[in-house]
């Protein structure tokens, strides 16, 4: 592609005198989903991108990585031409293919995952796939960012996409601190009414679930898990409350889990050998 | 059953004054593992057990839930008698089978997870099925703790599951801080071999993987993921050094997973709507 010298003016654009970015982008949602196919997009503005995405729909499968059985890496054509690999396996598996063999010589600049459907806020990011998609990239070194729209239906992915550029670019200019990683969750609204950008923390809202009962038709019970998302902040620094308030929340995570105060306490409990 | 009197004076029993405290067991290799039966009978020396552990093997499953597909709960039994629920999902299913159904009218006490096959230390972590449940079990408020024994083959779970008693007395005598449960990791050695038992953070320890590649009858490709874990700690402040060094580690994990310090960089960024 022919770099237009004008870009270096353009905030959207990545500067026309830098090598393209190479931009791996992932999800959970599956290779055919309509928010992948938003961030493929988008990041083709600004960089060279390889797609690798789960064959299946995987939400739900946080950062689940297949062990028991191989796994198959295959070329995915959409509109008759090439647009990425399609991985049987979870979010994770898509990742450890593109870093390990797909990508093993080229190792990406940046990392996106999403955009998916549904909000992963609060409690959500330990289930999230595309979350742990962007843990693991993080893992290989590489920067990442996974991004979430608040809804299931009617997605309207333009503003998210446009937002994710924009962040995408400021991390390839800033970079991450280590073991450190963005995930972003933008409310399904058009520009106009989206009300700003917040830096959030994990809120602490939680699922309440059941699990129902229905019998099959030979009597015997099975169970469907079932959930409220239940708002547990007040304020535009949690995650959840701010993206129900209209605004783009950006959330820094770390995968070290340590609670570093609490081992100084521990060290005076009674458990010598 | 009848609580001896002396009880009060052994430290490896719950006080005999005391209500028998209510302890749910859950594991990643499935109902039928080895570790779950010797952590089952060591709890059940102190109090009155729950189980609930996956239908089959869920190794690496992480923090994954069932989402697109019913579950079963089915009584499980060995020997003739009944031993506990089998699911048949994952690790976190089941702890959720356990909170919303099976114990819905008596929340447990104490949770505890394992004894799993091989260690669950630094990366580990994000990938454990084992932890997971806990961690799962933590967000219900219940306190929680993840138990691994070193090794894969030719296991000893003698002096894990007496360290595991200990433990277990040991918080749910003090609790645990919100947020925060403990992932423990047992050398697999006997007792007299045990160096010690120190508090550890996460390590820095990683997976280097590869993928490889096989033939199918076909000619077709398929994968394999491989790795060797590299130690990338050299103090008894790492769990996985700590038990390479014939420690038992034990880890607070916490999982807000919010990189607080980085929040006020973040706001610096151009990240305007």
């Amino acid at each position: 592609m022919k770099e237009k010298k004008s870009a270096k003016s353009s905030k959207d654009h990545a500067p026309s005198n830098a090598k393209r970015p190479k931009i791996l982008v992932c999800n959970d949602d599956g290779i055919d989903a309509e928010g992948l196919d938003a961030l493929v997009r988008s990041m083709k503005k600004i960089g060279d991108v390889t797609v690798v995405a789960p064959l299946t729909h995987q939400s739900g499968m946080g950062h689940a990585m297949t062990l028991g059985k191989p796994l198959r890496i295959n070329k995915w054509h959409k509109n008759k031409k090439f647009f990425g690999y399609a991985v049987n396996g979870t979010p994770v598996d898509c990742v450890k293919a593109a870093m390990t063999q797909i990508l093993k010589h080229q190792k990406p600049d940046l990392m996106v995952s999403g955009i998916n459907y549904g909000t992963n806020t609060a409690i959500n990011i330990l289930y999230s796939g595309t979350v742990a998609a962007a843990v693991e990239a993080s893992l290989f070194g590489v920067p990442s960012i996974a991004f979430s729209l608040t809804t299931y239906e009617n997605a309207d992915f333009e503003y998210a996409a446009k937002f994710a550029r924009k962040l995408a670019l400021e991390t390839l200019k800033r970079g991450l601190p280590a073991e450190t990683l963005l995930t972003v969750n933008i409310p399904n609204l058009p520009e106009k009414d989206i009300k700003g950008v917040v830096i959030t923390a994990q809120g602490k809202s939680k699922w309440e679930e059941e699990m129902v009962e229905r019998s099959d038709t030979y009597g015997q019970p099975y169970y469907w898990i079932r959930g409220v998302m239940k708002l547990n902040d007040s304020s535009l620094d949690a995650d959840e409350y701010a993206v129900r308030h209209g605004y783009v929340s950006v959330t820094p995570i770390c995968y070290d889990l340590t609670n570093y105060r609490f081992m100084e306490t521990l060290r005076q409990w009674n458990l010598k050998k």
